[in-house]
């Protein structure tokens, strides 16, 4: 569904009317009409915009209607190039507008002949006067661009009758404005850019495709352009139509016609999932050249006229006067022109495929769509933290800590040399590497004692216990069908003292112990990085790297935790839905996607998510099994960890929506989470939505100090090696929480992809790091 | 210097000023009052804005003022919530009020007595009943909060007179609104709240304190709420004063008084780097908990009545009514209470004291602030890079490839075994370890052949060539007095065909080269991850962990890719210099900071960088050499790599600000930038700022396959260990350019700190990876 404007009898040929048509024709926007019947507001002035979607709303008044399209579409720079200055003499000038020429211009259709009358056409000469007095120094009325201002005073003008001799700069900046390709058409003027009022006859006086092209960040001036306009920009403007363009990007496909007189190519920048349709003749510059091109794949720059297409499917087409293959597509070793070599020919290519070819992948429309929704869902999760008050910490990639006492870790070490590429390489053998210069006193090598917070001496008196814990843990791995830590080095083989950070350091699991220490201090904060997990999993739904969000709230229970996951999740579906419609539709077509996908997406903001305890869900489980369903695991009894089916059948068949289980027995979560008054449930919250299952693992972190202590020691974790974490309890400690959502899972949850390696742009899992 | 509001005599008792001091005192922000002299602006009707900063502006039309203050203060809700239907119903009202209340009410005034006024007067009658008919079903004007357009109307019925009584919802909102604590005390009432219009006589109709806390997130409904207000609302909005608000977080300071009858706690919650005055009487509620603290660093939550203060340096207190010790601070093993053994105490503590104990440091005033700087400045990053159409992508962590050919790289493995704290433990050598169960065909493990790129054999036929380059390598490094490799375990010690990833894996340098192969897809696209290097650097400018910022444009060249550049800069200060004013202030008189660091950051954005050629630069420094300035290396030549104390005098003495040298030696640049027709340089572009030195390195990328190749194969690179990345030319190539901003380096040039370790939340250096 389209804006759709309504109008009664009087506002359709008024001045209001001409300004939402133009604003929303110069910022690409497609604008429906219709009457405006009986239910029409009293406050609406005859006008009235219906905007489109699942939040449709109703905006009067043409001011509010021009602000809005101009916030709508900010590529269209009609609020300005972005800074609170500018939009204020955006704001400025539009009401100046409205006061000194509209409401004075009405006033004169009722006013009686005589004094008043000539008052009042006094007054609207003196505005245009001093308009035209601004105009002197100034290309448009609030800065370097044509924003809603100069088009709402434009409309006035073009309403109220010719403008007059006596004002030489507005005329000047009339027959610029009314001469604007985008605007012409509705100032009377004809399609091939002639305008109404133009005193230039016929030619366009501004070339839209640098200005549409180069979005100019907020600070002026600025000096980045491209040149060329992005196909996204291109296709969503199609009154760009009859103006010369730049485009630049790759063939999707080419095809020669007319006995080689015409070349077509499907060409793709990324910017959308869209291709342009850009026609050749062989009278064009550079067409030998770009028929030369080895076809799919290969890059070119176009120049051409924007023009309606004939052919079906796609609305408008270049007709290239000038163009040229950047980069053609080689075939084999010898370096000829063609394509029998590339590895993503125009067939379709099954996911595997792609996977093998990641340095290409991206040319694949699945990826590229993933590749945009990832990119919108990262900067959604900023925008949502950073708007409600919380600061993104960087915690640290490598640690020495291992938070969930759970998660293999790789280790990182300089010991094996420090060359990538050495495999096979016979290096000689450096006896006495030489003692590493100017180590510092921090961390806890050999002669750190006490100072650097005695980790030797603590490490050393936890040796015992720590080996059966160890072994424990290997036997419970292994039992749970997951790999042994190889072991094959004798221990001893490597000397850690003399490692780069002089101890035994590995790759992060998580942030989040790290992040508390800041939540212990800044109140609101949120981690976003890579964490790495090194266990031997074949699944659709691990990686070995991937990067999660983890956030941390000070003075806040785990309803309150709850509650902030729940409007997180929220509002990255709504953002997607809003920002990535076109991605998603693609998704919902795609083979690889999922059918009903949007519909999906829409459930999941409708109603508020179903909160349950963990006990519910295991009692609803067993009725489950009782009435007949069948399980992988159909033993279900408390104290279980739920299997992925679990989760997914709580989501899907009962409740249909995302379902958050509260409350789970303490023996299966992390040492860290609060301790209910029960003593055998712990605040945990597990958000599970369809299609993943869980989503979303949160807790209150128990806070008190004697309790985390003795749950620490519980879990078979050496307290002295979380001294640090176990300080915060002791010097001004608080009830806060906190939740980590795996970000890939959440690329799947949008997408519908199925497999975790589809949504990162390199995935990492056993036996691959290629590239 | 405030914002100040220019009137006349005409404007000054008018309703214009009436809503623009409104706006101010609800946002919470500071308003001057001058005299609008002779140079006033026709357009803006005799009252006018002028902005702060080295951007003042000027801003006219009471509605334009009013949208301005909206967006300066996101956090008060004057545009709603934050979604762009509540803008636009904002506008809507703010337009319906200004031609239907306003410009009428104005046209009164100079009407003829008759027909004329009485028909004005019953238009202003009709929109007042019109707006009473929409308040029926509406608490304010456009949404649930006081926005601007509820201001502005009801700034307008004031200067009208009296509300009629036939418009009875209209009453109940004037009355709502005038009672309002924010608003009461510019419509006449007293500073208790009690409303000129009141009809519920004193007591103010709204308690601020959690609708000012909870910053509501753009979906709504929302859910998430904190029980608290921050610190940073509380003291931007004095108009708070006489409401009751809660507060939490850490004390800086307790103090005793009146014998033990009053207790004082300066309280912090790291929203801002100011602190909030408690004072508690022996009579408030929680007293002796609150007494029995241990002082500096314990927690508390306080509820009271914010009051202005009568002590020096603070304007306002909480005259605490409850209090809550939440978090006492514990000395010693016995967790008795006292602060005898925190190591943050009053007393002020050198940066390497605070870097000891990394877990409490974000309690110091200087890492709080330059952890919120850091927040503030990656938003701006993906802002920035966000509205200009770049996406986001996660380049690995983990990789087989080394980008830059130079920076010494961390190996990753699991043959070491998965346990952090196994340094001093026997566990027993496991003699056969399982193999890898589904062990994927990807990746150049031994039996992936030429399917996998072949890298297995690859390697070997490399192996002799790169035993020399090797070799070469670590005598360079031992030249440049580095550390050469550790490599204490004889080659073969680690059959990698056995580790995790199936190869030699290690923690990436630069995501560069990865997302190279994005670009060469989607255009527009940019890296914002950790990197590390394992030099041996025990300087204040180098990290073994570090964050980096590395952007990557299509078909661009280097100009182009230094306007990115220029402007990418100039926008992350322009954001420091908006929205971390504070903080700035704090560093510019900190200790540890830097005086003039406001005056150098707005020097930065004020003009264009210097552009001149490293050829140029070299002659520069000859000369000063010449002219007697002596440097550490005086030895100037062509070819030599700049070291950073010619960096900065071609900054900071000659140039005075930022200075991109351009066009280096190719032998000192990297292999894949692009080889300039001399054939002798290369088309790179290096940042080098005031302060720091070198801020960014770019370069144009060498796209044609050839000379890459060539490049490559000179630099002792092995080509087939990048097989990918040359293929990227052999499919599509084309000109691209990008460039890489080290994070940290970024925050000390905008903070003025130091020491690199102190503004990343866990440095790692060597020997340092305790946390």
């Amino acid at each position: 569904m389209a804006h759709t404007l309504l109008l009664d009898a009087a506002s359709e040929s008024g001045s209001g009317a001409l300004k939402c048509r133009t604003a929303f024709a110069f910022a690409g926007i497609k604008l429906e009409e219709g009457k405006l019947g009986a239910n029409a507001s009293a406050t609406t002035r005859g006008l009235e915009l219906i905007t489109p979607g699942a939040n449709s709303s109703k905006i009067g008044q043409s001011s509010a209607i021009l602000r809005y399209v101009a916030k709508l579409s900010p590529y269209s720079n009609l609020y300005g190039p972005g800074d609170r200055f500018t939009k204020a003499q955006v704001d400025q000038w539009l009401d100046f507008v409205w006061a000194e020429l509209d409401v004075p211009s009405a006033a004169l259709t009722i006013a009686p002949e005589g004094d008043i009358k000539k008052s009042i056409q006094g007054d609207i000469a003196k505005s245009l006067s001093i308009v035209d007095a601004h105009l002197v120094e100034h290309t448009y009325l609030a800065c370097d661009f044509i924003t809603v201002a100069d088009i709402s005073l434009a409309c006035s003008i073009l309403a109220a009758g010719p403008v007059s001799s006596s004002t030489p700069n507005l005329s000047r900046w009339f027959t610029t404005i009314a001469n604007h390709p985008k605007i012409a058409p509705l100032f009377g003027g004809s399609s091939s850019g002639a305008g109404a009022t133009s005193a230039s006859g016929g030619t366009p006086l501004v070339d839209l495709g640098l200005q549409l092209s180069g979005v100019p960040p907020p600070v002026a001036p600025t000096l980045y352009k491209r040149g060329r306009i992005r196909i996204k920009e291109l296709l969503s403007t199609p009154s760009l139509i009859g103006s010369t363009v730049t485009v630049s990007g790759w063939s999707r496909t080419t095809r020669n016609a007319d006995a080689g007189k015409l070349l077509f190519v499907e060409l793709n920048d990324g910017s959308t999932s869209l291709s342009i349709q850009c026609v050749m003749k062989n009278t064009s510059t550079g067409f030998d050249n770009c028929k030369a091109s080895g076809g799919t794949g290969a890059s070119f720059t176009f120049t051409g006229e924007l023009v309606e297409s004939e052919g079906k499917g796609q609305s408008c087409e270049i007709q290239v006067i000038k163009g040229e293959c950047v980069g053609p597509v080689y075939g084999g070793e010898n370096m000829a022109i063609g394509g029998a070599n590339y590895p993503l020919s125009k067939k379709s290519h099954g996911l595997e495929h792609l996977r093998q070819h990641a340095h290409l992948r991206p040319r694949a429309k699945v990826h590229a769509a993933a590749m945009r929704i990832r990119h919108a869902m990262a900067f959604a999760t900023h925008k949502f933290f950073n708007d409600n008050g919380f600061l993104y910490i960087h915690t640290p990639i490598v640690t020495c800590a291992d938070c969930e006492g759970a998660g293999e870790q790789f280790g990182i070490t300089t010991m094996l040399g420090t060359d990538p590429h050495k495999t096979d390489v016979k290096v000689p053998y450096v006896e006495e590497p030489k003692k590493k210069e100017g180590a510092e006193k921090e961390g806890g090598n050999e002669k750190g004692g006490e100072e650097g917070g005695g980790q030797s001496n603590k490490a050393k008196k936890k040796a015992a216990k720590k080996a059966a814990a160890l072994a424990k843990k290997a036997a419970m791995e292994a039992a749970k069908g997951g790999k042994p830590a190889d072991d094959p080095l004798p221990v001893g083989a490597v000397d850690y003292s003399k490692d780069f950070f002089g101890k035994r350091a590995n790759l992060t699991v998580s942030g989040q112990l790290n992040v508390e220490t800041h939540c212990c201090a800044l109140s609101d904060v949120y981690t976003f990085g890579p964490t790495f997990r090194a266990e031997n999993s074949h699944t659709s739904r691990h990686l070995a790297e991937f990067w999660m969000i983890e956030p941390e709230i000070a003075f806040a229970d785990l309803h309150t935790d709850m509650d902030l996951a729940e409007d997180y999740i929220k509002y990255c579906v709504k953002y997607a839905l809003e920002c990535c419609k076109e991605d998603l539709e693609f998704f919902e077509e795609s083979q690889f996607g999922e059918k009903g996908l949007i519909k999906r997406l829409n459930n999941v903001i409708e109603s508020p998510f179903k909160r349950l305890t963990y006990t519910e869900g295991i009692e609803l489980l067993k009725k489950t099994v009782a009435d007949g369903h069948q399980f992988e695991e159909s033993k279900i009894e408390w104290g279980m960890d739920l299997g992925s089916e679990h989760e997914r059948y709580l989501c899907e068949t009962i409740f249909k929506k995302p379902v958050i289980l509260t409350d789970y027995p303490k023996d299966i979560k992390a040492f860290y989470m609060k301790l209910n008054p029960d003593e055998k449930t712990v605040a945990a919250a597990d958000i599970l939505v369809p299609k993943i299952g869980e989503l979303v693992g949160g807790s209150q972190r128990e806070h008190r100090h004697d309790v985390l202590l003795e749950r620490c020691k519980q879990s078979g974790l050496e307290p002295k090696a979380i001294w640090w974490y176990l300080e915060l309890r002791k010097f001004g400690t608080m009830p806060h929480a906190g939740f980590g959502l795996g970000f890939e899972r959440l690329i799947l949850f949008i997408t519908g992809l199925e497999n975790i390696r589809d949504v990162i742009p390199f995935p990492r899992t056993p036996g691959v790091a290629e590239f």
